[in-house]
């Protein structure tokens, strides 16, 4: 029982495990909530952080490959809480107006969790002295974050067309 | 089973039962971590963010009572992943120099979370007219930011600390 206790080196791997299983259950679900949503914008911003999703998971290999790892996943309780949310509200909210408002939401404390993960495993990458590591980490923080920004502009617009519609 | 679908009210409603579990659950856990920080400054700012969130508790109370409701908690699945989170990285790295690190990666977390629940909740407030609701949740919203930004302030110097004294 006595182990040596963990380093940062394996925190971040650890984490990297974590945000690797949550980039993959994200991919599983954006086809949904693109599916889902009603707005054409919002399907679009959908379908458009798929694409991305996929370039993350790939960066995501490159930094396991950067410290001799292998790709792999480890269950990341936070992104499966959040994703059962936005499942109820798919299924809650259906057929409402404010189903995108709700979808909308979901998806942006995704990012929000997503953005709290890139900046902790790039504060760490730095300082393991990971320079490809940071780099990589760096390129998916600033899409997480535009995609935060887009979200949060179809936000404003959409739940102002919906009030106004009902 | 043919009910009418839910409207964006509800949703605002539903919401803030979810942000309600989550603030209290968070200072539930707060003492726990300010107990297993090791850096002064991060037992500080958890001991701070303490009292913050006892406001929070209070302001969110108001926006209920804005709305003619309750106050009320709803099982919140993200914050309990993310607490849960938390929990283990205590147990794991106990006595570790990566404790503080992780500690502070759990922190930012449920940061990001929270600051992606009060700008949504902001939003639907504006949009349903509850300007007393859009003022507190707008001052919750800054001092979420704040903490946050304190927390990556205080993550760069300890990750550097420790990783010199390691």
């Amino acid at each position: 029982m006595a182990k040596e206790p963990k380093q940062l080196d394996e925190l971040f791997h650890d984490t990297l495990k974590d945000i690797y299983f949550a980039e993959k259950k994200i991919l599983a679900t954006l086809p949904k909530m693109e599916k889902a949503a009603q707005a054409p914008e919002l399907k679009k911003a959908f379908a458009k952080h798929k694409t991305e999703t996929e370039g993350h998971v790939e960066r995501l290999e490159k930094v396991f490959a950067a410290i001799d790892k292998k790709p792999q996943g480890k269950t990341c309780a936070a992104i499966v809480g959040i994703t059962d949310e936005g499942a109820e509200i798919m299924d809650e909210y259906k057929g409402s107006p404010a189903l995108d408002a709700g979808l909308l939401a979901a998806a942006q404390a995704v990012e929000h969790y997503e953005i709290s993960r890139y900046g902790t495993l790039r504060t760490w990458a730095e300082e393991l002295g990971l320079k490809d590591a940071v780099r990589l980490l760096t390129q998916t923080l600033e899409e997480e974050k535009n995609t935060d920004a887009t979200l949060t502009e179809i936000a404003e617009s959409v739940v102002n067309q919906e009030a106004g519609a009902a």
